[in-house]
């Protein structure tokens, strides 16, 4: 990783706090009380330029005065006086500054940030915030937020973009018994964001789990890079708010804006492995069972129950959360026959029946936990007469550590009226995983198994097929020099060429003879139309003639064009015959990708027409991927059996389909200043007989670097 | 309402309980103990071949013995002494029968349920159950279960197919302090089903809230009718477990046989007003929210908050569950410039900021409920220190007070640690509406605006539209006859002759002149078909022709049919020639509509080929149903865009759409015999021009009650 800074802001082995206060409930003070309160292990230096005194501590009235070096320096000022600190932290050669303070570009005053972060980066500081509550790190008990000063230590760390929400976050956490690793406030994330701190959380030791709530993303493409490593060594968990803004926004607009869409960002976050959650209290209780639970050896899961109507419900949840249900229905019958009895099932669901005591819980949940081909067990419980809360409890607490104890997972769905909850409240206090609802509990494990299949999933190499960049350059320094930021009609066909993208076969020639071979080798029918700088309208002036079936259609074609357009402009010069191959019907689909400042560059894939326009029926993928990724992507769309073939027609050509989104891919990734391609359509034929990229839209950036404001 | 037996089992004078037992612990002893625990206000008379006496009784042998009438008897016995028990009850003329005992059609045993229940029928007697687990009535105080003793009183009434799940429901209610009207075990259904208990419940005071679990549902038609009438007058609320296993059977197959589909049962909730809870939780949430507020004077909602963060969250989940947003900027300004101060925000959300003390949120909730533009508020909260637990309480406790005597409805989501736990806490057991997250809350407000919206809608008359029941009854005779079930397709053109339903113009001819003149008034293009029987292969014996654009051609065309046939077949008898229009292509849709034992009749809408077969782009409503119906059905598919006109296309001829789906409906309720009918496909013109039923496929059943077993 090179991110070597970002340790010193987990790890410091001395923080100062520039602003600190003598007066209790003021930020300055209460950070300050914070850090004490947890035990930070290494040096606290308090700098208020008035002095003064807090906490057996006596102030330095600058951060020069420290003696020592400073890892961190927290600042709680006014906005107006940070530049001036962050100079004294230079001078200082403080590595990483926590700007707490807030008045900066979240109301308009970008300009004073960007001042600071510049100084900043010139002198080697690393900027956390500004308009930050703070940050904690359990490595060294550092708390240095103006939030809670009690915070529970555990193994999920939380990266968080709100303010109150993260606040809020350490309170609600401690209540749930989830233990914290450390919080972070990112707030404007003028310097450091969500990618640095992943880069360093993948390795931390202290972290099991990453929780990130996310309003808006930027460095998209390097976000994506680290996301990926991270999802392959331990689950990462992402809030974003804004589905149904964007959402709206995407379904009122047209193909090219969707790539802005929570759509896109969903699908991003997907391809990376990560889980999203759709509100707090699922993240919080994802986040609580993955940092208790270890991912399970395979994907059989098992429902064991009491009541065949919650059976029936955590089958719809299975489904829900995309939990593969075991159903080899002779080695149930086996393993569970001698607890299923009278009206029971040995059927996934397994129904123990009404009657089951806790004797029989625990000879059922036995069986499912020695079977090696059962690997999670979701068990449910509807209170009857047959438990009382103290049996229920040592039931579920028992057969948890044993199941905890040879790493199978397993959750439990709880109904009932006070017995029950007395069981839930005792069972929680031991971070056993049970839910009030089946939907809670299945819901967990759908999580846990997809963090398996995210560990396991094989995605290859990324995508990389050869284009002439040299010819797509000059293409585009033509169309800048012309003023121009998109590409015109030959131009397009220049790109595609340069891509060995197939487009439709043809070229100019200057005689019968010539249009005949010309016309042989691509094959009939075939388009034949003038080429003449004096001709604007073509066809008016009768020089496009379609549908030319054979030899001597070409021939009659070539000479009544010639003659159609002499009469009709008479003065014009014609420079030649253009003969194209004629594009037969076939499947219409579209390939896309755009260069965005947030999400980075994206690929779109979908059929075409009403299929995205009307049916919103289309994919997207973060740009590089590879070949893995983009069949996933083809797969994913609902209209997809239409490329297999449906109502007896054949398959389409697939490969061509993959072939032309890997050259986009690439074509977007090795020309920066690209911001949007668009092929629409590309008529896909049957399998084996290729694809023709019939139209392409190119939009330009004159910005050397690709970057868009 | 037809049902006054049911009333009985609300309000008995007097139970029996047949099979009450002496021993502490046998359902016999535990169902009299529960009836004295909650006070029945009735007579108890307990019965047991044995005799004996138990908690202050001392029981008859057998319940004719009984002095009085008996209005309930509920039965506690095994399987097989049942029938002589409901024989006494019958002598003794008792009204109801509640079967606790199983051991019938849910283990196989169907026959001796039905002997059962035709004897109870034959003998003026209904039947709750059998294998249920009792009922609860708290009009009467009558807790007839062998569940939980302690039933909380109150305005839910539960109905639940699962008994496992209905006892834990007590408990479950209970701790979350939801009271119950009534709580009723339904069991095998075999006579008394939840439309019996609906009629009864729509009109009891004491129930405001009906809530049931359904697995499985009988008579559809009544219970859409029902239903309807229900959902005007009070919230019901329903919990179909089953998702996934029906939506996996209707996505493997084709469009007939989607009806069975958990979809369908979905379409039919949503047109009958009723709410769909996914789980238990949600359910129950519902049911307390609904039971404690009325609905709103209005749609628009409000967000206020002190977290950027969580008010776009809570904007997301008011889009998820269809709450509107108030958004007169305007007077959102005026409304809230004096609370959202600093960086605060005026817009909806209201964002009051991290700063806000109570008297903030006092003051902004008020602006809110002093508005009327505004109709609902959601209140968030994320912990600060400006609020301690005490005052959080204080402050929703004192604001819900004021909104619930204005009648306007409110809910609170507040994020937080231990204090907002602790207010949590104290808010739940006064039943204030306060969530631990947001989507809880906007998930309560979000159903209680669907209700409002169930409530104002103005369905309309169910559509009759005239067809020709005589004409369709003789083909439909005609065709059973022939033993078949399914009609031949110029039966089937008969049928929507008889329906008026516009299939390609066309008729029989046996002269040039006379086809000259057929094929002039169809319009041209014509085509042209031999009418023999003696010819089964007419394409193959020359005998159809297409494409015949003018009266040279069908001249022609008459000649070389006849020509061709005689030439082909020389015997054949020639009975005249088919002069038919030639379709035009257009917008293909399909229309279906199909009688089931369950759902009841249902019709079905979808555009044709792959929408219907790949995208699963269907609509579903029963029958009978409205104008207004019918047209929500079309515009509820995903693809409905495509008859408004997409890509420069014109507008479809819906109404032609909506007069066929009228006659579709009308023909599946006027005719019995007919189970399923497929127009398939139906070809779409522009606007005022019509449509054109190409074909047509219809099934019978040779029952003349329409009855499928």
């Amino acid at each position: 990783m090179n991110n070597p800074d970002i340790k010193y802001l987990f790890e410091p082995e001395s923080v100062a706090v520039i602003g600190v206060s003598q007066e209790p409930g003021k930020i300055g003070y209460k950070i300050l009380e914070n850090m004490l309160y947890m035990g930070y292990t290494g040096k606290i230096h308090p700098v208020n330029p008035k002095g003064g005194s807090a906490l057996g501590y006596d102030f330095l009235t600058s951060i020069e005065e420290v003696d020592g070096d400073v890892d961190v320096a927290v600042i709680a000022i006014p906005a107006r006086f940070v530049y001036d600190a962050v100079v004294s932290c230079a001078k200082k050669k403080v590595k990483m500054l926590a700007i707490i303070s807030s008045g900066f570009s979240e109301i308009g005053n970008l300009e004073e940030e960007q001042r600071i972060v510049n100084y900043a980066k010139a002198h080697g500081m690393r900027i956390l915030g500004p308009n930050i509550f703070g940050h904690y790190s359990s490595k060294v008990s550092l708390n240095a937020t103006f939030g809670p000063a009690d915070i529970r230590k555990g193994n999920v760390a939380i990266i968080t973009q709100s303010g109150a929400l993260g606040i809020a976050m350490i309170g609600k956490t401690a209540v749930q018994n989830i233990g914290l690793s450390s919080i972070i406030s990112v707030g404007n994330k003028t310097d450091i964001n969500e990618a640095d701190l992943l880069e360093y959380l993948i390795e931390q030791e202290e972290t099991k789990i990453i929780l990130m709530y996310v309003e808006g993303i930027q460095e998209g493409e390097r976000l994506v890079k680290v996301l990926k490593q991270a999802t392959k060594v331990k689950p990462v968990i992402v809030i974003k708010s804004g589905r149904s803004k964007r959402g709206a926004v995407a379904a009122a607009s047209h193909t090219g804006s969707l790539a802005g869409s929570d759509k896109v960002f969903d699908a991003i976050m997907r391809q990376c492995g990560v889980l999203r959650a759709e509100s707090i209290q699922e993240a919080l209780e994802w986040s609580k069972f993955l940092s208790h639970n270890s991912v399970p050896e395979g994907p059989n899961g098992i429902i064991i129950t009491n009541g065949g109507g919650v059976g029936v419900m955590a089958t719809d949840a299975c489904e829900k959360y995309d939990i593969k249900l075991y159903d080899d229905q002779e080695k149930l019958r086996e393993t569970f026959e001698s607890v299923a009895h009278g009206f029971g099932s040995t059927k996934n669901p397994v129904d123990i029946t009404g009657e089951a005591s806790k004797a029989d819980y625990v000879k059922a949940l036995q069986e499912a936990l020695d079977d090696d081909a059962i690997h999670t067990v979701m068990a449910l419980y509807c209170e009857t007469a047959m438990m009382n809360s103290q049996e229920l409890t040592e039931m579920i607490d028992e057969m948890y550590g044993k199941f905890h104890a040879k790493g199978k997972p397993i959750t439990f769905s709880v109904f009932g009226g006070e017995r029950t909850e007395e069981a839930i409240t005792a069972l929680h206090a031991k971070n056993v995983p049970v839910y009030r609802d089946v939907y809670d509990g299945v819901s967990c494990m759908g999580a846990l198994q997809s963090i398996r299949t995210v560990q396991i999933a094989e995605v290859g190499d990324e995508v990389a097929t050869p284009i002439d960049t040299d010819a797509i350059n000059k293409i585009i320094d033509s169309a800048l020099a012309d003023d121009r930021t998109f590409l015109l009609a030959e131009e397009g066909q220049g790109l595609l060429n340069a891509c060995k993208l197939t487009g439709p076969k043809g070229g100019v020639v200057h005689s019968v003879n010539a249009a005949v071979e010309l016309a042989d080798e691509i094959g009939y029918p075939v388009v034949m139309k003038v080429v003449s700088r004096d001709i604007l309208h073509k066809s008016d002036a009768g020089g496009v003639l379609l549908d030319l079936d054979n030899q001597e259609e070409v021939i009659d074609g070539y000479q009544t064009i010639i003659h159609s357009c002499k009469a009709n402009v008479p003065n014009a010069v014609i420079d030649g015959i253009e003969v194209v191959e004629q594009i037969q019907a076939g499947t219409e689909v579209i390939l896309g990708a755009r260069r965005d400042a947030n999400f980075g560059t994206t690929l779109m894939f979908g059929l075409g027409g009403i299929y995205v326009e009307v049916m919103k029926d289309v994919a997207f993928r973060a740009v590089p991927l590879s070949q893995t990724e983009i069949r996933s992507m083809i797969k994913e769309i609902r209209s997809y059996p239409l490329l297999l073939g449906v109502r007896g027609e054949a398959r389409k050509d697939i490969e061509s389909i993959i072939e032309a989104l890997e050259k986009v891919a690439t074509l977007i990734k090795l020309v920066p200043r690209i911001t949007d391609i668009e092929i629409n359509p590309m008529v896909v034929y049957e399998q084996g007989k290729g694809a023709r990229a019939v139209d392409i839209r190119v939009l330009l950036s004159d910005d050397k670097e690709g970057s868009i404001s």
